[in-house]
């Protein structure tokens, strides 16, 4: 059994390289564990092995960066992080570690490794992961529409989600990354696998943050559009990680990509290049945010930290 | 590629025994199949692949009993088939047709064929399958978010789906009868399975039924009690065909529980003893109607027609 203690923060492997943003970072992070395991605790008469893996996928180490994103635009929006939020945030999260759980399954990336440590169907066996990935899914619509008080509210939350998570969202980017394999990228191809495999979720969490918070339209829409950028960015420094550094590093399987002869931006148009895409991607996010100056300063060091990772 | 013209009524296989109940069950599986249809349409951008294995699922020959229960429970409750229930049938079967996907994977119960046709995973692929499957449930609240006018009503709706599916409802179902496989079954296990895995997502479609009929407490209450126990027969008579019926007739393997040594009711209580349960509870299910009549004569006949598959 695994204790339901708080989670001890990740030391060291997944921090960005400002002190200050990491700390941010980490308070957020705090927020998002204890909702996380505060929710899940609440699931009652849960088949025990089930219950397990649950936990165990939802405590391994992750960065919960698109959580972050979710409660810092709540805040840059209304000056606080709204109990609407903090669910908001973690029914993101539990999306995003279905998304984890079966992509490492032995029919899709087969991974052994992730945030550091086995895999769910490495530690349980593939059923199970199968099944936590799908009661991740359920979970998150569940407590969106438990726990938001407004119901116009939770209706535009969840539709948020489903739409950048669906069909037209993230499973066809991780369908079209799958096929991607042996195949000659293209720079489009990229930028539709990047876009629905990772951007738009990024989008979701900006855009449900600000939902959150109250946003006029034209706060909503900025928000999205840096939260498309930011995710564009953040999935090529994944990338040229993924070329550059160490699994111990990553606490996931380092160089795979280039293994499995995957599309990336540094197979594509090489390291520089993609260094220069991440770069232009950054600035013009920072840009975006300057209807909400000068309370934006989070949200351009995250701009900034996502890049840095590429360093 | 599949042609996206109206299904063909399924032949047969499926039927059951009261023909004037097979027209109307046939008519109900036409509006459900004819809404998943058009809202499989809506969706813009999706991956190809992920597009056809989307159509070869949705377009199965399936029962879709729970869609046809939740519009016979919106008509009982309000004379009529509204907007909503149709939103709302579909969306069950988006989900249920995601349990039978994944639920037949090499990892779980390692299925060649449903509903008279190849798996999901062996017309395409696992890693088809399983994307395939989230995208389905991700769908389904999609839906339901954007196509249902009330915002209330879209948060009930919403709820009830996840709940029933979700770990502490479906997901707990299928892991736990996973894992009764070469274990001696008992009474308990069986309900506990049966509740979780079928019992619940039949409750839930009376209940989302009702909710789009504008159902009042006491007939939300007793709809979701009727919903219960016939999908507890439901899956007893399941049990029992998979002793007794042909691979042909059922349209996917038979006698797969038994070589699998699964924990089912004729397994533990003998066949005598299940249909008698099933009985039981089809009379019990006949009863709690009675608030309805003389409105409800097409549940009565679905209890009936439910038993009757025993025979």
């Amino acid at each position: 059994m695994y204790s339901r203690g708080p989670e001890p923060e990740p030391k060291g492997r997944y921090e960005m390289q400002d002190t200050e943003f990491d700390a941010q970072l980490g308070n957020k992070r705090r927020i998002v564990n204890n909702t996380l395991q505060r929710l899940l605790a609440e699931q009652v008469d849960v088949d025990g092995d089930l219950q397990e893996s649950l936990v165990y996928t939802l405590k391994a180490p992750g960065k919960r960066i698109r959580a972050a994103l979710a409660l810092w635009c709540c805040e840059v929006i209304s000056g606080k992080i709204s109990h609407d939020a903090e669910i908001a945030a973690a029914a993101i999260e539990m999306v995003h570690t279905c998304s984890l759980v079966h992509d490492d399954l032995p029919a899709m990336d087969n991974d052994d490794l992730r945030r550091g440590r086995p895999t769910c169907h490495k530690a349980f066996n593939e059923a199970t992961a199968i099944l936590a990935g799908d009661a991740l899914l359920m979970l998150a619509f569940e407590v969106l529409a438990k726990y938001i008080a407004e119901p116009t509210v939770a209706v535009r939350l969840i539709r948020q989600l489903a739409e950048a998570a669906g069909p037209a969202g993230m499973i066809s980017g991780q369908m079209a990354d799958l096929k991607a394999e042996n195949v000659e990228g293209t720079e489009e191809l990229l930028q539709y696998i990047h876009t629905n495999k990772t951007a738009k979720m990024f989008r979701c969490a900006a855009a449900m943050g600000a939902i959150c918070g109250g946003a006029k339209k034209n706060q909503f829409d900025r928000l999205c559009e840096y939260g498309l950028k930011i995710g564009l960015g953040f999935q090529i420094a994944d990338d040229i990680l993924d070329v550059c550094a160490a699994s111990e590093q990553l606490g996931k399987t380092a160089g795979k990509d280039a293994r499995a002869a995957k599309c990336t931006y540094p197979a594509v148009v090489g390291i520089e290049r993609s260094m220069e895409v991440a770069k232009e991607l950054a600035d013009e996010a920072v840009v975006v945010l300057k209807l909400f100056e000068p309370k934006a300063g989070i949200l351009r060091k995250l701009a900034m930290a996502l890049l840095e990772r590429t360093r």
